[in-house]
């Protein structure tokens, strides 16, 4: 599997890096993150180019971390900037790669490809969830499945009713008027829900006493697998019963290809210093992802057995059509990405795969 | 490796079978299992056409599955008869491959080739295990090694000597009168035990006060590796003794090619109220298999290292005969099938391989 | 990989076979050790040839072993020397594999090549394991890692600041004089550290009241990865502290690919009867290559992730010499063995993979 390289990927919240080193694989690479002195975030190749020993098991210094084997330092673009040994000499080829890191909307993310395209792509905007009168809850989790699969629930959320009894009662899905849209590589899957009983979820916000809503859940989705989510509930019974509106971030970031970081966050606008609702919703959403959502991903990567999805020539239903969409856009795009880098290896008058590596 | 598509294999025990679903995995494709509303099994493919979750996880309703991850539903035929979503739409690719299932001597038999042939073949009779008159234990086991691999174990008992005390005592495997029989495609391991010192299994039929026996123990086999295993003691020594019969089913069931379910059953017509005998002889055959068997064969199977038997030319010795002969008609059973359906797939003009797939 | 074969690999601590089995792999083969009735080892392929049994499960009875499936015993050179079956038969081909051993300095070798050449090559000599005046603390660990890479490690100690705080303290590896000596197809790694202060390993030896000292630490290799280590320190603050030596035997052998037998032992001609120093010496060390080295190890091969060292183009320094020149001459000698032995197989008119399934 081929991953898309020259994009922003979450690779932490803000929150998870502190004093200490965080050792994580992206796209199959092994990644060590700390902080510098001005508590900016590096990002450095978790792996000394003198004997292999992960960085991440060394020690900060400052703006610098030492290789827990040999002790050779390495400063936050990755440079070698102390040898303790003999004349201390430190060979050209004493330098481990070092990734494009920005820190946006409490969003560590980073860049897995050409460190030069970087800087003309901003990272997703998601500012909802550090913004002034909203509340957030931040989860993480680790899916034991490929990144797609987890799109493909989210741009698909009939499944709720299925697998989830706290976010949609029995007979749900069928009152679900479902769109894909298409803006540029961009998609969105749209669902409606008229005229629909109230939530367990939506219960919490609104309170028991309003039993129908108008609600919507929409998933806007961009390349790789960065997703938002606007989920709201209008109360009609009563009609003055209020209106819940929550915007959630679900970030996918591929650790290796059968394997998956799912960052999810939930902000609100109402009930904001309920520490009880808090406390509900927050073990009620991550509850859903982690013992209802994740078991089923993981079995269905199970069944497929290694086979990519399309290969397997799933019966596709009317309601995956925003989910295939995405598919095929990350395909497309991925192609290009890879085709780019064959001419440039060409122009470079080296074979494709060893510009891959070189990267 | 391929197996025999087109042959009965044991499933399950009647009894395992109840309310809820079964899941288990034949010849490496998963299996759901469940009773419809009239109590007959009935068995599919435990992977929804739509996004392969397990339906093995979904809920039963009746004569009707229903997938646990988008809620479409399937008949005892595999044919979809419910989508709950959008307008309903059921695309004709939205079933899934149902497996003809018989039940039969309180063995659920199922069928894991062309359904058009299960009915001119019946499954293998075993009708001792609910006759009148006659006491049986059950038993299953996983064993972690292919199912040839314990049909060698069961065609030839010599091993009972050196693996299993409670069955053959010291020396006894000199004792053995050894002669391999085929009929057509049938095999037969007979192990004649003329005047031989009584064994600790015998003694708990016939009493410790018969001291010698006239023994034998003789596998039947068929393919793929179902047998019928008759063993029996006379007492010579009293001479008025007394004779005790014990007939076996050793049902094996190919799980993956490096893992086994192994169903057995033990039938006796004498002591059949005595419930410490039975006790003790549960525990004890139970024992021999889990304890003695199947870490042996998992063992060989170590050793083997993913070799074809045969490559690694094992020195064969006279009791390989019964066991060496069930293999070759395997093999030749199983060719003969690979080549008539590789002509199916030339008439149909398609490839041998998608016809396998199409299955 | 390919292992050189014609040499002399550490099997056990003579200690460690005493009346039972001793069941081991080594370079990818199961071999089984036990003592005869003369005491002395033997060493047969752990897999019987009949259906392939580990023997290791097996009875010893005096010089033979009783495969445990179906009693077939054999001598200690491997031939089948009782059939308990039928009238006894025994085919030629029932024999297995057997393997010259010697035992030397209280280290079990084996052969794992032709035996016809073993007996014109005697395994390292390791005299001051069994020297009189000389107390010896042995060892052993299983690694995690492929064995040339313990080998690095063994022949660049300026790791020691960074991994073992009891052995070198902080700055130490600044202090190093290195360099890589060879003589034919041996090769040191010479640490000279002259003018140091005392380490907490020495301070056992020497006192606490020993500030500095003149150390070293060479590591003297020979192919396949045994290896003799000379350790030193020469108190000079005060002049009369003493002089403290510990000569260590430090021996690899790959049991597969990706894990090692690791056998070391250090003796040492001083305090020869303190039994608290010498349980604090055998914790110490240990703790150092258990919780120290074999972690450090393991990460690194975690990160090249079956790759070859070299192919990674690793950043080397000056200290890497000895290591990479031992990597030359053992690469140079496989290939060596391996040309030998097609030429070999060509003469006997075989195709070479033959030649080494047969050996």
């Amino acid at each position: 599997m081929t991953f898309l390289r020259n994009a922003w990927y979450a690779a932490a919240w803000s929150s998870e890096l502190a004093d200490g080193t965080l050792a994580r694989t992206f796209l199959d690479e092994p990644v060590v993150l700390f902080r510098g002195e001005d508590g900016k975030a590096v990002a450095l190749a978790d792996m000394c180019p003198h004997r292999f020993a992960p960085l991440s098991l060394g020690r900060i210094g400052g703006d610098t971390i030492r290789c827990p084997y040999h002790g050779l330092v390495f400063d936050k673009m990755g440079a070698c900037v102390h040898n303790p040994h003999g004349r201390g000499v430190r060979p050209s080829s004493l330098s481990v790669r070092s990734y494009p890191v920005l820190e946006r909307d409490s969003v560590l993310w980073i860049w897995m490809g050409d460190a030069a395209l970087a800087g003309a792509t901003p990272p997703p905007s998601f500012a909802f969830l550090d913004k002034d009168g909203w509340a957030t809850i931040r989860g993480m989790l680790g899916v034991g499945a490929n990144y797609e699969l987890v799109t493909d629930n989210l741009m698909d959320l009939s499944h709720a009713e299925f697998l989830h009894p706290f976010i949609a009662p029995e007979g749900s899905a069928a009152g679900i008027r479902y769109r894909a849209e298409q803006d540029d590589d961009r998609v969105a899957a749209i669902h409606d829900m008229p005229d629909q009983p109230n939530t367990p979820l939506f219960e919490l916000l609104l309170g028991k006493t309003v039993t129908r809503i108008d609600g919507y859940a929409n998933t806007y989705w961009e390349a790789p697998a960065n997703m938002r989510l606007e989920t709201c509930a209008t109360a009609i019974e009563p009609a003055d019963g209020g209106r819940a509106e929550m915007l959630q971030a679900h970030l996918l970031t591929p650790e290796t290809e059968t394997s998956t970081h799912y960052f999810w966050a939930i902000s609100r606008d109402l009930c904001l210093d309920d520490q009880e609702l808090e406390a509900m919703l927050r073990f009620g959403i991550d509850a859903a992802f982690r013992n209802e959502d994740e078991p089923m991903i993981q079995a269905v990567q199970g069944r497929m057995r290694g086979r990519p999805l399309m290969d397997m020539s799933p019966a596709l239903l009317p309601m995956d059509e925003a989910a295939v969409r995405a598919r095929r856009i990350l395909a497309r795009r991925i192609a290009e990405e890879q085709k780019a880098r064959a001419v440039e290896a060409r122009d470079e008058g080296q074979p494709a795969a060893h510009a891959c590596a070189a990267e």
